[in-house]
């Protein structure tokens, strides 16, 4: 048994709050166990230059930690004037994540800029901010629809993503910081509704893995993302519906800092 | 009557709750209307330089609002690498205001950070920081206290802070961001539960102001901040008891930014 | 008596000298006591993103301290890659007040950048700055004037400025270094020609104040700007009369970044 | 068959020249096709605040690109004074898996420094800088060996990586920048010589993909580092045997900013 | 004799190698003797703004320094937000001399971003810059030619700089960092084909110097550089025909950060 | 005859007028024609890394202009996050030369910083700093003499600096801002009082130039010097005569930013 009682393959309690904050486009606040996220959806016109005037849009992520949503307070980026390489590296797997299910055809040429803010932080911030910034990311697109700027909803399928790792010998889903910090392996997984990978990122910083410990955890990620995607309709109701109902785009030129 | 059917001296419906994050060493969401703002204090040992070796402590704060807390989204400051103007000065004014309250000998060589971040802004926003994070700050003193560190709760006096304005020919209490941008005067009142000025910033970059003016606005403002003290004290319970129990200390050496 | 043989109700010796700088389209050195400030005003078409094709104006300020104004000498802003904290708040104070009395549809869409660099410090640098940045501005608006650009000098009143504070049981007028940094109350006050308020500081980050001290010191400051403003005048010559043909413009949308 | 001729088993022509700079403690360029890196490794005194006064010592590397090494001209970082993202990332990736074997007691209380500075970019930079940058930690490492300052090699496998993905229908090795950017599944391995895993990292950013095809690309990858560790270990000639003579040291607390 | 064996008078050994990264319009290897930089030339049509529809180009310069080019590893410029004084003055040094020979009319509105980056450092690093920047160059005004963009190639003259010094009491050409770093005046020199100056920069920080040494100094400079510019010769083949078809144009409003 | 009447071989009117800033060790406002720089000398203890415990000094300096001083209005540096790279060479310039007449054993382990601060310009500001620079150093250490803390003013000569160069096709001293836009060869000399080089800097951006124009403009040069060192002496009155008491000491370790 877990230091919290869990069964390995159990998710920690799962709370999607849709509508949190009032002045944005879309907004969720997820809570999965302790780690709690703030996701907002912002609509904007003004495209990044690599989408100037194609009629395509994008979709973008900014994440941040508030300085005391972990046990030692943090230092905010702009107090170093640098933006924390941890937190860039999670905003671009949360923008890649999201808008691998965006077709950006009928999005048209604006940008979805998803924010995610850590208030309270027990690890799997990554994964919590992807699964409750695609809720926020719907509601965007719903409003957008209903405001009659565009036809249907943009997307192609569910999204979520679950945190996995290997502690001692025990293959384990969803991880919560203590356990996080004695983790031997440890891997996000990024899935759609279909039951697709749209990301793995396993790192073995501790000890190397074989493939059956990587099937193993694909499995475990797979029952915990199914179980999130549940809870996502749940919180999303009517407009869950609405998903799905267009393809994905042609290979589309991509932001051009990826040319290296 | 106003926009929301209150009295001009009435405040917006105030909530406030503690022990908000479960990482901080004193940590409140307050409500003001539709403001809400998580207030954390976090003991730091590193004092700044003007404080090394002098036995004193010092208190300190940030202030930052979510980019999506606003209608229209405000970039992080970290993306533009330059701490807001209005923040850094809102910060400036928090640290005074809790600093005025604060005996330092016996907080002892420790810094208390209070971090102030909105999460949803509709006016008001640096007064209810300064009337939160006053709660934040006692309770990170009583965890000094119970855990050992440090003698008394350091805290000579309850410290609260208001808006009131001018909108069209009504001096109004409490503000929210409707009346606030069609204000013409507006200023913003910290006070002791003693019923003494901390700090005054009263602007008419609309029109200027008169004397008796001035003195209706700062009843208004008295009248609010005794309210807000009152619900301070609700919410601190018998730690409430223990401010005032010392006195502030001799003018001491302030930070050496303000030579000029 | 004060360390420098002043009555409390005294100001230091004030001079002014204008077009200090051969370059500036206003330029101007106060003196107060030792305080010396360059005030500087420059005509720019450039104007804020807010103002974009309103048709209006803008007036905005910089302040900075030379490194060596001061008893111990300050890095430079630019060594730390970080705008000074209370450079930041002084500028933004000085900004407000002069915009107070500027019809900005008159100005025409045009900005005027006020800068003030302080090579001296002796106490009173931001309201030194704000009086002597008004005289700058006045001979930057009538340079305009003169030149056909637009019609009249686009100024509702003067303004000045002066500090006043408690220094043990003393209110005093116009506080020099030393006095500054004993004092336990201390306030800036901004007035205009017709001896209303514009803006109004107060800090008791020493020692909180009551009501009746307040008053003794808008007493004072009255009295002081009411001499400034004479002293204005008299540097002004026959620029004065020009002032206060035009009255302030409606409340116009103000920069954005004031909408927290 | 592929643009350049390959099957898509096939690497690129590989060739690692040692000691490429003279005055590192480790030097190799290394080509894959025409893709071009010099990665140098410098041993330094000070290691980062979490190791100091531990006796453990710390690994970690920096990942440029020359401005002209890539079709159009990237801008410096310096330029925009921003860490570009994508290499904040790839850095962060190189340094965990060179990490992964390196046992820090053996080492001591020092930090290698990676630099991976891109010359020519076709495709495969970050994998080209994990097996170039392990040869050059090998020779830092056997230069303290042989300095007598350490006893033994503090590494306990070879290391090396190589990029996979899904380009049309096909997965195909080592993907060439032409092949990357049509690739709609696209994926970095790191394997140890004894052929487990340390990181993988794939994308479906273009079209989700299932467990097979993930289990053909890391078929595939791991044929191709078996190949690149002989490579390696020809260049390294003798001193590959003295590699894997430790074993990893128990998890030791990693890097602060991992809290999150 | 000196360190090297070579005579005061003799060049260490030069190598210029053309078309050295696949992806730049012009690209260069330079080394003298252990110093090696690469120089690219990137064609951009984004001019500076005092450029913009004038119909006229510019070249400008930037230099930088592999973090382990030198014995003790240089941090990153982006590590500390600067921009590396030293570099700063050095590429303002190479953009000035190359300028010198370019007629910007012909070159149409355009700029040539020549980038020199050193990979080992044994001095004379900035000269051997200008020397090989200056091929880089050539080479991409040759393919504007070559692509029909430009009539010819617009460039009136050969370029070159070396080094020179006094170390010891000795006067000496193209010194290697050791002798630098001995050396108690130190000077680099640019010229034309014709034998015209076009930058003297002399520094006697260690001990002042006269008139005669200047002399010998400059002739040693006039010989070392006659040499460099047959290498250059040599190296370019027939395209070095096409260069001084064209004559200077008149002056013309330089860079506006001149201005001081 | 000159734009403003001089003979090519007469420097403008040149005024120095110490102890201008009451707070600084040394303090001047050079005056020459209408370049006006305020030039401070701060002593400090904290000497750079590359001095710390070897017994010795340094000298440094640095170098900005008011916004105004120019004609169009320059921004800050702060407000770009960069020093200026015409500062950053100047203020390198600066340091080199009075350095260049340090006796850094005797000087003690301290810093002297000179600040060089443009409050009007019209060309000649960096040998303006350069002449008016060392009237405030040997200020300081005259200070540090008196103090008790050294025993001689550490200084083995008199330094200052001019501009000359070529306007048409006259060889000219002291240019000013409208002849030195004009110029096609320009160049500032640093010099001793025994009339010897420390800095000689040529450019003939506009056009190359032969060693007669070199030596005609070195001739100017050494006679503008002369006058210059000569107003120096006035100006420091009986201090001067303690100049030249020390030799400069042996080859130092310089800064090591230099080791390129």
């Amino acid at each position: 048994m877990r230091i919290d009682g869990r069964e390995n393959s159990n998710l920690r309690k799962v709370k999607i709050t849709r509508n949190y904050i009032k002045h944005a486009e879309g907004s969720v606040l997820i809570e999965m166990g302790d780690t709690k996220v703030i996701c907002t959806a912002t609509v904007d016109d003004k495209v990044p230059s690599f989408k100037k005037n194609t009629g395509e849009g994008w979709v973008t992520a900014e994440y941040s930690m508030l300085p005391r949503s972990t046990g030692v307070r943090n230092p905010r980026d702009i107090s170093k004037l640098k933006l924390n390489g941890r937190s860039q590296e999670i905003q671009r797997l949360i923008g890649r994540a999201l808008r691998s299910v965006v077709n950006f055809n009928i999005l048209g040429e604006r940008v979805i800029i998803i924010d995610c803010d850590v208030i309270q932080a027990d690890g799997g911030t990554r994964t919590a901010s992807i699964t409750g910034g695609f809720v926020a990311l719907v509601d965007a697109c719903k409003k957008l629809v209903d405001d009659g700027i565009i036809e249907k909803i943009p997307i192609t399928d569910m999204v979520a993503a679950v945190s996995v790792g290997i502690v001692g010998d025990e293959e384990m889903l969803d991880l919560c910081y203590e356990e996080d910090s004695n983790a031997i392996v440890d891997m996000n997984v990024v899935m759609t509704g279909a039951g697709e990978f749209i990301e793995l990122q396993a790192t073995g910083e501790q000890a190397p893995f074989r493939g059956e410990q990587l099937n193993k955890l694909l499995d475990l990620a797979q029952g915990g993302i199914k179980e999130l995607i549940e809870i996502q309709k749940e919180a999303l109701g009517q407009v869950a519906n609405e998903i799905g109902r267009v393809t994905k785009d042609e290979k589309i030129c991509s932001c051009n800092e990826e040319q290296g």
